[in-house]
């Protein structure tokens, strides 16, 4: 009953991530409702993310242009090196304004059940920028607090301690706004042994 | 800090309905990390949505060839019209597999606050067919049964049964699989007074 090309568009839309058979079609019909030049920016966009987007050479995020500005930025302090799993880890980290250090993204973390070994990451990439040019002095481990970031993290350390760069990890325990009523007994337990004194 | 492109992808995502920045954002970074080819075919998805679609010179539906399938078809009996305000509304109506007539769709309902008089729907086009060479018998109004439904079906029926045309409205009552405490009032008022002998 439906045109093919609706159909299409529907397919091609319910392969998104958190899009069902039914919101594919509600978009599908609402592109159609749109004017025609939003179906022809939207397919711009989308071509253009992928032949213009590529990975930094020097620490694998996201850029038009090689290499990224933060990596080109002068005033970005180098010796500081925040490794994260993806760029939008990157971007939340941005946000904060605290951090003035430069960046390498992994592009995902360790998970051997899925078939992420080290070779899967940006993991020698990260050993060549330690053991190149660049002076780190610090590596921040600002993967995920779940247990493949925390893998990730215990592996890095691991291989990095040796090479004579201090690692560190981002602290865990109870976020900002929370009730410890309601904080989950693991990051409680974190917030209690990571203590600090006031 | 985040490339071009993809700001320009999350720009045109969080125009869809039901998208917001944060979920446009996600869904781009999905769309670079998916196969390159991914992007590519829904680009050309919607172009063709847009270039193939149009609508039938009869019924006013979707389709990729003028006249529809539902027009062309023999089987259908096109003595009965169903008036629907979308093509959603008329895909709903075709799978209950219980309507074997013909469709018209309307492209809206009245909304004079919105602008939207009867010029704005696909209302002449109805009345040709009416005039025209189909001999149409009955006309069901399956508008919904909201405010603005609600006038359309009104207003086409004070239109419509002049011309000698048998008007039906779809029944309005209690859902089936729900409960008589949970219904609204206005549903439980309609069904009582829309009750029919068993």
């Amino acid at each position: 009953m439906t045109p093919d090309p609706i159909q299409r568009l529907t397919a091609e839309l319910a392969k998104l991530p958190g899009i069902g058979e039914k919101t594919a079609q509600r978009l599908a019909f609402h592109v159609l409702r749109a004017k025609a030049d939003y179906a022809r920016d939207l397919a711009k966009a989308l071509v253009d993310v992928v032949e213009k987007v590529r990975l930094c050479s020097v620490c694998c995020s996201l850029t038009e242009a090689d290499p990224c500005a933060v990596c080109l930025d002068p005033r970005r302090d180098g010796r500081l090196l925040c490794v994260v799993e993806s760029v939008p880890d990157l971007l939340a980290v941005e946000r904060t304004r605290e951090f003035r250090g430069r960046y390498h993204v992994l592009h995902g973390a360790l998970s051997p059940l899925d078939g992420i070994g080290p070779d899967q990451l940006r993991i020698k990439e990260l050993l060549a920028r330690l053991g190149g040019s660049e002076v780190v002095e610090e590596v921040i481990v600002a993967t995920n607090p779940d247990i493949e970031g925390e893998a990730t993290a215990l592996y890095l350390t691991r291989l990095l301690r040796p090479a004579g760069v201090r690692v560190t990890r981002i602290a865990q325990g109870v976020p900002m706004g929370g009730d410890l009523e309601y904080a989950d007994q693991v990051t409680l337990a974190r917030a209690l042994s990571g203590r600090r004194e006031i």
